[in-house]
């Protein structure tokens, strides 16, 4: 039997398990888990410096992707913090989300319960890996992680580490493991066990979540792409506006809910562009207008196409000026990938058509998109951003890591 | 360019318009539907009378199938009275599922939103159409539908005077569409089409369900397929348990709720079978058994692994004797579907570890397992169960045909 439907199989064992486990049993996991990290600091280290070294002739090398994989002592504790802020946090198992009695006297509710087996799979980051085992575990499932090559072995070290400690603590090993052929073979056949994985939660770029969503018989939850505006209205406070889009495009340009395509009213583009283009310049941020930007910031790049479907993550903004709401709302519905939308503007009926029209994870009304995170709406943590329709959108934190069932009780009711 | 992306890409538009309808507006055209129905009645019978001629000639002819596909004036009443329930039902849109204030003074709330299309892909029954229609119009999606080569005819017309009607009453005509091409490619293309439609429904057989989950990339709600077990524990009032295993297996035999496998626990088989096997084999039930439950029912057949595997949706039981309540909790996870099981019992503890470890869309103590339907559980509406674990799991009604996003509202919130 393959790797991938053994360790699928497995755990889909210890999830009937982990579903019946009490809210103190997984905490104990969660400290073990992250005790076990500290104590095993020095052959984490070891396998992560292997993976560097590899890492070195990897074609995909560049100093940033390098940070990424390395990990460090101090990493390591945020990891064991991570799962001690998972440990305090209420169990989202076992809530009666309803509970009502019929006409005829049955009561009906409906209790949240595990999912059960969760598949990831995910790019380099190894914190991913305790992130997820972390979350999963407390939401009552087992997960099968599906890293890349590139922190194979950091991930392999780590996966082992927290399997053990969750043994250790009572539950079985079979919660948290980790597949080991990186091949993309193995990887699709996790996409294609819909028999015995319940979910599979994508996390990394854009050709990775479209693999998995063009392959996968299991059920899958999209996350992260995120091609944000931020529409800039004529009614709106033009100190506001240039603070929320410099905050929206430098406060962390590499991640998913910052800014990508700047939209700007021409009635108030002479005066507001020069200003926040004055700003972002000095942030080390690179422009690309429309042509009418470009009148009125000779110096920028001419934006084609591509630029306003690109999610750059990078210091680079797409500047267009349009001629009214109308417009920047056709303009957001013919490029947005969905995740976050912002406009800003003093106008009330304005800021409802923005709110109603535009189809987003997350519509904002005068503030920056990089709100749009698990642990910024009070979610208490964070498996993903999903930016699909189904099961959850936006953040998604332990609720959404669960399901749930009816649960009738009768005396001897018959229809 | 393809007939199914032409429709797709329709309904797109029309779903832009329908998710910014009032409910007012789309009460109207539910209403206007129901009444182009009644005006063309005699449309709507020519058409069907050439499905049904057609169909004397088809491979999968059979009464029962024959009987399912007919109209007639009382069907095509029925169908117009559930538009009108549909109407008056309240509509889920808009609804504000949370909304708090953050302690840096923004506001973060859930707002229920459309899902924008959905694809619906059904067997021979032509009410689906209308059903389907009515459903997903009050929930604000456009619905792309694709029923069976049988009913082509009659669901065509239908189709069409859905679509007219909603036009009428001032909503796009792409509201409600059907494919007319019935080969599997479209309905290939229909699975592919992830860039148009946000989700899609199968409603039917188990080998309909297991194609689109297997070739879809369009996010996928199982629905139906139901191996229901009814468990007879040793405390059980066997009174009780004849009148719910009768209720769950003869109510209606051939709809996924109904029981397909009876568990009894040894301590009462003696007594409990041959009450149940009198009763049963007077309603025309064909009993198959274990061998513990032949020496007790010596004239029945023998079950073999197949029978604990098969939804017969037809009057045959498939009947085990168990050790306890844990070799019937096995079984059931062995062999159960997901969708509905019970448990008689007297017993509170026994009724709480059923209750806890059984992994189903609905679990039952002391009740018929025909209760799992939207109707019975007071959503008002159906559009099917689903079996899955994302999304929606048991019962679907118009709040389950939605989704949510996130609002913020903020006084130039940035981070």
């Amino acid at each position: 039997m393959s790797e991938v439907i053994n360790k699928t199989r497995a755990a889909g064992r210890a999830a009937r398990v982990l579903a019946a486990a009490s809210t103190d049993e997984k905490n104990r996991a969660l400290e073990s888990m992250a005790e076990a990290l500290k104590a095993r600091e020095e052959s984490i280290l070891a396998a992560n410096s292997v993976d560097l070294k590899n890492f070195e002739d990897s074609p995909r090398f560049s100093p940033a992707f390098r940070d990424r994989l390395r990990l460090n002592g101090e990493r390591i504790d945020a990891m064991a913090a991570g799962l001690r802020t998972l440990r305090d946090l209420p169990d989202p198992v076992g809530e009666f989300v309803a509970m009502r009695r019929l006409p005829n006297g049955m009561d009906v509710g409906q209790v949240r319960v595990p999912l059960g087996v969760i598949g990831m799979i995910y790019e380099a980051r190894p914190n991913v890996t305790v992130d997820a085992a972390g979350l999963c575990l407390k939401a009552g499932s087992a997960v099968v992680l599906r890293g890349s090559s590139e922190a194979i072995n950091s991930n392999l070290e780590l996966a082992s580490i927290l399997g053990e400690a969750s043994e250790e603590a009572g539950l079985p090993r079979g919660c948290v493991s980790l597949i080991e052929d990186t091949s993309r073979d193995a990887a699709i056949q996790l996409m294609r066990a819909d028999r015995y994985v319940d979910v599979l939660i994508p996390r990394g770029g854009a050709n990775l979540i479209a693999t998995v969503v063009q392959n996968s018989s299991v059920p899958v939850i999209e996350t992260g792409t995120g091609n944000c505006h931020t529409y800039v209205d004529s009614a709106a406070d033009l100190e506001m506006a240039v603070r929320i889009a410099q905050n929206a495009k430098v406060d962390r340009p590499g991640v998913c809910n910052s800014m990508e395509t700047l939209l700007v009213h021409r009635a108030v583009a002479k005066e507001f562009l020069p200003r926040i283009a004055e700003i972002l310049e000095r942030d080390g941020v690179e422009l690309r207008g429309c042509p009418e930007t470009r009148r009125i910031l000779p110096g920028i790049t001419l934006a084609d196409e591509s630029d306003w479907r690109t999610e750059y993550l990078d210091l680079i903004l797409a500047v267009r000026v349009v001629a009214d709401l109308t417009e920047a709302l056709d303009h957001i519905d013919e490029y947005s990938t969905g995740h976050s939308e912002a406009i800003v503007t003093g106008d009330y009926a304005r800021s409802r058509r923005f709110v109603d029209g535009v189809d987003a994870a997350a519509v904002y009304v005068n503030a920056s998109t990089r709100f749009t995170d698990g642990h910024e709406f009070g979610l208490g943590a964070e498996i993903g951003i999903s930016t699909q329709k189904l099961h959850a959108r936006g953040p998604m934190g332990l609720r959404e890591l669960t399901t749930t069932k009816y649960v009738i009780m009768g005396d001897g009711h018959t229809r």
